[in-house]
């Protein structure tokens, strides 16, 4: 049987950085698990802007859509800030989304025990936390149409056009119960339905589907303005919480900042089974790419390699893999492994990316 | 001269509890202060729609174009969930924010001595914190048109439209601008400008107010995932955050639990200024109408009353007055009294509603 393939686009800033020791690990699998991966890589956000005048080239999309997984560094610095809208690292990767029609976004906000202390919230509060927010990806305010900036009278007017159809709520919806399942056994699902009623068809569309296919998982409504206050005040009380593309980017990046340390979050992006019943996949982190400390080794590798272990288990139904992966993780935390942003209060000296890397690999 | 006018609304659940204690404390204002208030009641939210089978009378509307200020308490409630969207609880709320013209929404998420340990959040991260939170309050995806749930194809579609003309977002960012100028002298912007056109035009004329008009004062932009986070991780570092309404929604709550007592919130909601200078304006408290305790005699009655010590700063230019309120609401906090939404780990035993009122007219 062929190998799997997976294209690494590596991205700007830290992404090389961080996608570098995530190839170490790869290289792993291969030699000691006999897990062998065909690699390419290739280039996405301004990195490809500045070769190919595009964040992602026509090329690079296309073999995105032929590879059994995409593993995606960061996007976006400085340099790109004053591009045209429609030539942004970001459309690169909002490209890659809507193109391999990845609607269903796995953003788990986890505390890992080790770093308990790193959260601004108090500990009893988050230790333990374990939320897996799927957010909506390929469509809602993102996507819709119309959209730009139009003149009107004798004044400009921005408008964005948030849109989601019965079928689009009812498989991120299905995908959010069936998780549910593997994990608590419930969802919580948030939208403005006291004011929006794309937010009303949402509710009713998420019940309907709950009703008819997963009577067994509990599941609750939620305002999303009240999400965010239930975030902050008591996050445990979530399993999953399934939410539109807007609300998923705040609410997700609110749940992630709960846990302390950004540097340990991946993300998965899935779309519908191939023939061979493998999701089109996306892996990603869930941090940008942070162009203040990119280029200097300081990068935490931890949430890219996460979302490789992401990948092993939803890409590759090696769900025993991706644990191991994960324990290996645990344990170099918690022998006191630490990059410069998990460095607390106490001091210390912080080891570099490629150390987190060795560190890793040693404990695998 | 002709005394300030008030209408209050009152609203749904503990509303009419916690109202209840403002116009005592407007009343005393009369008798020890010479500050004479005339005063009507009327209805708003569910128990209009009881009433007249609207949320709002056009009654009530009118007068509250005429007077001086709004006082709200809280709409909602489960017996109105199933009503329809137009007329829900919201909508009355709604439509006086949208006829008023009350564009700018003031929503202060103040950490209060007494009850830093309230807050989710470790206490060196909250203590002292004084944010301004200036959400747009008349247009974006609130109000955009087209909007409603529509066929297409063989299926139903949810559509809102987020809309923003640059005067809209002018006239916000002034406001923004004009109170930093009285506080810390930092603004920051947030949008989604990398994914929204709407944001790209807010940005650009948020920049431009400010380098024509403002540019003594400090201005950032952030994106509102960003906001999110920066919000949960170190609140501190911001002074006044201006945004859109949706996005606002959101983040002001967020920033509200950060202080850990909701029950403590007051906002105001002012408009363009009448003939006699006064703003258009409604105050109201940050809480919902909380029907799980409502007729208990247990709400907590102060964001309520700061809300009215918000109409005393901005609709009567009586910022001394406003500051004796609040410096009576410290002492009586600082003196232990506590309704049961801030009884802490330690216990004790809440005060009710008008035992809080008591306490603070005692400290009057
Ligand atoms: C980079 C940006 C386009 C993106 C988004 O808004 O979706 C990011 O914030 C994310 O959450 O993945
Ligand atoms: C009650 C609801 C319509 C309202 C809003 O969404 O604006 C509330 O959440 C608020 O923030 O005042």
């Amino acid at each position: 049987m062929a190998n799997p393939t997976l294209l690494i686009l590596a991205g700007d800033g830290i992404g090389p950085e961080v996608m570098g020791q995530v190839t170490r690990i790869i290289d792993w699998f291969g030699v000691k698990r006999d897990l062998t991966f065909d690699v390419e890589h290739d280039l996405v956000g301004g990195c490809a802007y500045d070769k190919h005048g595009t964040p992602l080239h026509d090329d690079t999309m296309a073999r995105a859509l032929e590879v059994d997984a995409v593993l995606l560094g960061a996007v976006g610095g400085p340099k790109y800030d004053n591009l045209d809208f429609s030539v942004k690292p970001e459309r690169g990767l909002l490209r890659l989304r809507k193109e391999m029609d990845l609607f269903s976004n796995l953003r788990p906000a986890q505390c890992f025990d080790a770093l308990a202390d790193f959260s601004s919230l108090k500990k009893h509060l988050i230790a333990g936390l374990d939320i897996m927010i799927v957010r909506e990806l390929t469509s809602g305010v993102y996507f819709g149409e119309p959209r730009g900036i139009f003149e009107e009278g004798n004044e400009r007017v921005g408008i964005n056009t948030q849109r989601y159809t019965e079928s689009e709520i009812d498989r991120v919806a299905r995908s959010a119960f069936e998780l549910a399942r593997r994990r608590g056994n419930k969802v919580c699902s948030m939208e403005k339905a006291n004011v929006m009623e794309s937010g009303i068809l949402w509710r009713e569309v998420v019940q309907k589907v709950h009703d008819e296919d997963y009577p067994d998982v509990e599941l609750s409504h939620m305002y999303a303005d009240n999400g965010a206050m239930q975030l902050v005040r008591a996050p445990k009380q979530f399993d999953v919480i399934v939410t539109d593309n807007l609300f998923g980017d705040i609410l997700s990046d609110c749940a992630a900042m709960l846990t302390g340390s950004l540097g340990m979050l991946p993300s998965a992006s899935l779309g519908a089974p191939n023939a061979d019943g493998r999701p089109k996949a996306l892996y990603e982190p869930v941090h940008g790419s942070a162009p203040d400390i990119a280029g200097q080794g300081k990068a935490n590798p931890i949430a890219c390699i996460l979302s490789f272990a992401m990948a092993l288990r939803y890409s590759f139904d090696q769900g025993e893999e991706a644990a191991r992966l994960e324990a290996a993780i645990e344990k170099v935390l918690a022998d006191g492994a630490r990059t410069a942003d998990l460095m607390g209060e106490e001091g210390g000296t912080p080891i570099s990316t490629s150390e987190m890397g060795d560190a890793i690999l040693a404990a695998l």
